[in-house]
């Protein structure tokens, strides 16, 4: 049995539908199928469950939502009638929304329950018209389906207890279409997963029901092995390990959120990252072991926005608890690191410049000088990161040798290297306008020379 | 003016001290001598020091001293015979001795005075010697000289208020012979400093009379650029700055103790080590400004003992806070950290072995598994560290490709590599059995190959 999730662009209009319709129909083993939320037709079009949300800050804030509920339930009916279905969505959409605003008494819940109407009524939606196609399928709510969640709005946390019920669903009948993105409380009440939501739901059912796959579709054909905005038409990664992809997410590549895939992981399920448009290709397989053998290097990701906050302190290394200090400060100014590479009498700390404002900037330095009386303190901006990924990397003894070469080659200064925990990668620190030159000839010296 | 200190090696013997004469003689500007105890004269003989701490243990103990007394005073008996010096240098040992065993009541304290009797009694033989051969030369007690110091026996600190008082010392006539290792607190108790201790005082007293110059003398005839026990006859090298020393004496340059320098450094104060045996040559400069343009790369460090303790836990970085508590467990469990490279997902940090134990390691492990809820810990041994470390190397693009490539060429695996904060040093990891060979290529490659 295989859990097919669909995301937002995958279910955005009918004939996104049918294409999906058709990706079910084709393997009788694609029996649980979760859903998002329509998301966006074209560049500027508003994701259903943004309306929802707007709705509902218009609903608190004492605003008219006439007009934002016809926009959404326009969206539903040009769906249904594309698909020739009934109006019955569109018209529970109507009367859903109005009892839930109201009867709902906590804001949290009321904002809960109304973002998670995009999915449910999409996955009413898609249930219909597989029925109506002559499959054999049911909506099947995230409460009956035993999604049990902790209470807390837009941040659940999926219970241990769910999966026992979830795997009850493999005794079901037909295709079984679940809402993504939200669970219930023990006691019934609505809560929604946080970003990423869909696929947590799809990872969820994968682990419950023991998927021999779990596909998750997009509007990708697979993870590149390099972001194309760096480079025309890069290699596409045929397998990843988890690991490498966790650490390829990290810095750049986001076709999922990958925590998301906890679920899935931790069961062993392999993932297989497939394109709607494009079903026949074969995708992108992530699984606990690596299938093919690549080259050392299976992927280079990069990221920009980031921050250095240099120390300097003679003879900083005698001094016993100089980092847990320094790292406390950036706890107590909700400062998360990225990475802490340290001299004799220095440390940096690199962190992401959107935690930082010119506010929480000066008060940092001042808490530092003052409470680590330090000789130098000073933060710099603009600061990009490479990552080189692969699990090949760490039997090779030319890896960062052909890396810095490549690097070097491209007459980009590495400010910043840190290699030592990871096994599967190796980040580089550099100015962000020298990113592109940098991987553009690390993906050359890699994977373009390397039988990939 | 300037400062000339003679280690123990330089002091050892008559012989050595008519060399120290020679120096001293050579050069009227040298008019501030600090001296050490008499150190060894040969492979298996013991410091003077050493005997002055054996006699106070022994008679803290209830044994009978006469005998190490006796070999304390036959040292200085031979140095004034040979010099031809009366003996009431000898007399004042016996004499002070008796009276510190007798009068001291503090263990502590006596513990100090003791192993102060040393330099004290070798700086009045040479202040006399000096006389003798027609230069003039006194003797002047750090308490004279203004050494002030906190009250902490063993690990004294300078206290500002001794620099106004030593700058006095500029008006006094002719040579003025100090004792190093030791002050005297404001109530007048003689303390001595932590290790390197004659360092520290010839260091004081150039930043106090604000020299032109501290000649460090010693037993080489300059820095090496690498440790000579892995290359044979390496380059030496000529000039270096205070940050290039600091981190060169990081890992394995034990040439004195860097900290030791830091009030000659903060008066920005040159240092020169030179050799006794060959004071001709030209030694070694450290100054806070570079004077020669070497290659990229001034020197290569390296020290083998190190352990790292690695963390893995899925989802690491998003959890502010760990790293701080990571490093919090080192340090309430009393263990420095080096260095700290961190993945996504795992962090490693590594400390010198010497500061684990079975029991330590066993409760660290435990600790970060129960208290930080970690999936995986581990600790390994046996790892190396190289440094190769000059103010060069941050306007070069391919340092890294260089030192890389030459630790590939030389088959061995890097398993960590720090760079980022300091801008003058790099820092690799490895197994220990591999760092001969990595320090051997990056020689070749940086130093043989590039005009020196």
């Amino acid at each position: 049995m295989k859990v097919a999730k669909f995301g937002g662009s995958s279910v955005a209009n009918a004939d996104m539908l049918e294409k999906v319709a058709n990706i079910i129909k084709d393997d009788p083993k694609r029996k649980f199928i979760v859903v998002s939320a329509p998301g966006k037709r074209f560049e500027d079009d508003i994701k259903v469950t943004d309306l929802f949300i707007q709705l509902g800050e218009k609903y608190t804030s004492g605003q008219e939502i006439d007009e934002i509920l016809n926009k959404i339930t326009d969206r539903f009916l040009s769906i249904t009638q594309d698909l020739e279905l009934n109006g019955e969505v569109v018209q529970r959409i109507k009367d859903e929304t109005k009892r839930l605003l109201n009867d709902t008494k906590e804001e949290s819940n009321l904002k809960d329950s109304l973002k998670a109407m995009g999915e449910d009524s999409l996955a009413r939606v898609l249930s219909a018209y597989l029925n109506k196609i002559g499959l054999k399928a049911s909506y099947v709510n995230p409460r009956d389906a035993g999604i049990f969640v902790s209470d807390e709005p837009g941040e659940a946390q999926i219970l241990d207890m769910s999966y026992e019920k979830i795997y009850q669903l493999r005794k079901r009948e037909g295709i079984i279409v679940i809402p993504g993105f939200y669970g219930y409380t023990e006691k019934g009440v609505l809560m929604t997963f946080p970003r990423g939501g869909s696929d947590i739901t799809g990872s969820i059912i994968a682990a419950g029901i023991d998927a021999e796959l779990y596909e998750n579709f997009t509007d990708v054909s697979s993870v590149y092995c390099v972001n194309p905005t760096i480079i025309d038409d890069p290699k596409e990664i045929k397998s990843l390990t988890y690991r490498e992809m966790r650490e390829l997410s990290y810095a750049g590549f986001s076709v999922f959120h990958d925590e998301a895939l906890i679920p899935a992981f931790n069961q062993n399920i392999p993932v297989c990252i497939k394109n709607t448009n494009e079903p026949q290709k074969p995708g992108t397989m992530i699984s606990a072991e690596k299938q093919h053998h690549n080259g050392p290097i299976v992927g280079i990701a990069s990221d920009k926005g980031f921050s250095s906050i240099y120390v300097g302190k003679y003879l900083m290394n005698r001094e016993l608890g100089f980092g847990k200090g320094l790292l406390n400060i950036l706890v107590e100014e909700d400062i998360s690191f990225e990475h802490a590479p340290s001299g004799i009498d220095s440390m940096s700390v690199i962190v992401r410049s959107d935690q930082l404002n010119k506010g929480k900037e000066q008060r940092v330095i001042k808490r530092i000088k003052e409470e680590l009386q330090v000789d130098t303190i000073s933060i710099s901006h603009g600061l990009g990161i490479i990552m080189i990924v692969g699990e090949g990397m760490s039997s090779r003894v030319n890896v960062a040798a052909i890396a810095t070469t490549a690097i070097a080659k491209a007459g980009v200064n590495i400010e910043m290297i840190n290699q030592g925990s990871s096994d599967v990668s190796m980040m580089f620190g550099m100015q962000e306008t020298d990113i592109n030159r940098a991987v553009q000839m690390l993906y050359h010296d890699f994977i373009e020379l390397s039988e990939f």
